[in-house]
């Protein structure tokens, strides 16, 4: 029998409400050949792929959203990490380890260059890692600390959804410039986890009760930087709870993204903003990778990483037919730590 | 008949829902006299009060608020024009004509001199103007479309109560500056105001029907900038109109100010921040006086003045006896420019 490759590819597309298993289906298709290859092309095999909530954006087939939406009966796409194994690029060659935002949801798949990224065969760093503390979710939390609410030593943080991909990283980030950071999670063992990485406070938003009142309790002097992931109901008690000149970086509001046009959660203290002299920033990451921000935070986070100054927790699903659902557990909060699906192994280290 | 002293005294504090005539008091009182005064002090004959949204919240009796609360049987005390009828202080004479935010609700009071400004005798602008195109207000709509929102040439700007103290200013400065100026007013008398500013589109939120639909119909490339007086409904409208990269200022939501906790306006476009990468500042202007806007703000607008190119609609209540209802017409939008009351004639032009 033929080795064969594993696609997954959506169904059907989903506006609104929950996702479900049969949005996507799981196929059996034909290897991609060296030989199928046209000019300035790669063939690559997927060592990993990101689970990430923005995703969901892509499911709705809306047309006005910032990132390309997924096509029925397509493989989805999203970032990766892989190996060359064939290339008529100049640029690549048969071992190289690249990243990227344009990995199909396949075992191999063929691509033109656009969107992939070498990374250095010298930097003595797994390569799940490019999809974690080195990833997109990592510099999401680096530009919403740093670059927009310019955390200083002394102030107090709030992260919501602080053990996940973007909240773990935040609260790391915000430790070692000496802010007060306080963590809200999902579960015990989350809090426990966010605790861990130096959270001077953590709480559970699912049994603490009112959360504008534990809010107060972790962080009795008021919150100078909330940063939010998860939008609705912990966006408004944040907004109970800020002080004067408060910042808040809104990267996802994850709450609401399977919200109806009737469950979608009212905020009710945005009126708070004017005599706290609070401002909001909504932003995307992928604006940032062409500023200074890029590079600071990767001379800023490999250095932590190598003097193990961080730590970064993966949620790894092994093998691609699983990959759905990986991504609806997403939704539910199911996942511990930044999601992704091991595909194949690297058998290898860069 | 000895002459009185008129005086307007807060009888008791309004925490939620619409004040009324019956929570102020008009006396007669002494006419404080030179002989009164004590060391550093002045005695002020009052020109003009200047009556402003943000006085709601002094109304309260809250103590967290950003300025001092009003105190039950004492006189209001807000913002000013006068004259120096005495002063035991080096630095003021009879006659100099001052502004300031430590007027009292008199027709004439002795103070501190904490507070106040000399307005220079060489100026030649009638003093109303300290309180209108020169005063707070005005440097309010300056921080806004200029500070924080970086207003530029070619952007569109939505600004709501564009007929009001803040409104009209905040026009003209983003006109001058070439931008595509699109005002909301409440009566189709001030839309024609608005227009006559200089706005390149402008109309009636009362009568409009559905407010989002209005917005996108005045500004079909979308809002890049929305200067908010009102919070509320046409915030949420605006969120729904929003540019990429879009930036809101908030520096007041007067359709709240009276809301109760059961009519307080909840907003549900606020996740529309992270797609469109949108930025929101809430502010007060005193915050600005110490800072270099402010110097800027005075040379820009002072030009401006003097070369015929803004222009700035008073609304002039006469006498401090009706100073009362003056306050209350300005939470239900009966005002039509920026409210003063005169207190009496300066009978002269500096």
């Amino acid at each position: 029998m033929a080795p064969s490759n594993t696609s997954v590819t959506l169904v059907k597309h989903v506006p609104s409400g929950a996702p479900t298993l049969g949005d996507f289906k799981v196929e059996s298709t034909n290897v991609p050949t060296k030989a199928s290859l046209q000019d300035d092309q790669i063939l690559v095999r997927t060592l990993y792929l990101s689970v990430d909530p923005y995703m969901r954006g892509r499911l709705t087939g809306a047309q006005d959203s910032y990132v390309e939406g997924f096509v029925p009966g397509k493989p989805l796409i999203g970032l990766g990490v892989g190996v060359i194994e064939a290339s008529t690029s100049a640029n690549y060659k048969e071992g190289d380890v690249v990243t990227g935002d344009q990995f199909k949801w396949e075992s191999k798949f063929v691509s033109s260059t656009k969107g992939f990224t070498k990374i250095p065969a010298s930097s003595g760093i797994s390569p799940a890692n490019y999809l974690g503390v080195l990833g997109m979710p990592s510099f999401t939390a680096y530009v919403g600390v740093v670059s927009l609410c310019k955390a200083k030593a002394g102030e107090t943080i709030l992260i919501s959804a602080a053990s996940g991909a973007v909240g773990q990283v935040a609260v790391q980030l915000a430790k070692a410039r000496g802010l007060y950071v306080v963590g809200a999670a999902g579960s015990d063992d989350k809090v426990e986890f966010v605790k861990s990485l130096g959270a001077d406070a953590a709480f559970n938003y699912k049994t603490c009760g009112d959360l504008s009142a534990a809010i107060k309790k972790a962080a009795p002097n008021g919150v100078d930087i909330y940063f939010d992931n998860v939008g609705g109901e912990f966006l408004d008690a944040a907004l109970a709870n800020m002080s004067n000149f408060g910042r808040i970086a809104g990267c996802g509001m994850i709450s609401q993204y399977n919200a109806t046009a009737d469950s979608v959660y009212h905020i009710q203290n945005l009126i708070r903003i004017i005599p706290k002299r609070i401002s909001i920033f909504g932003y995307i990451v992928s604006d940032y990778y062409a500023k200074p921000d890029y590079a600071n935070f990767i001379t800023e986070v490999s250095t932590m990483l190598k003097e193990g100054k961080i730590t970064y927790k993966l949620d790894e699903v092994v093998g691609l037919e699983n990959g759905p659902q990986g991504l609806l557990d997403l939704f539910e909060g199911k996942n511990f730590g930044k999601r992704v699906i091991k595909v194949s192994d690297a058998q290898q280290r860069l």
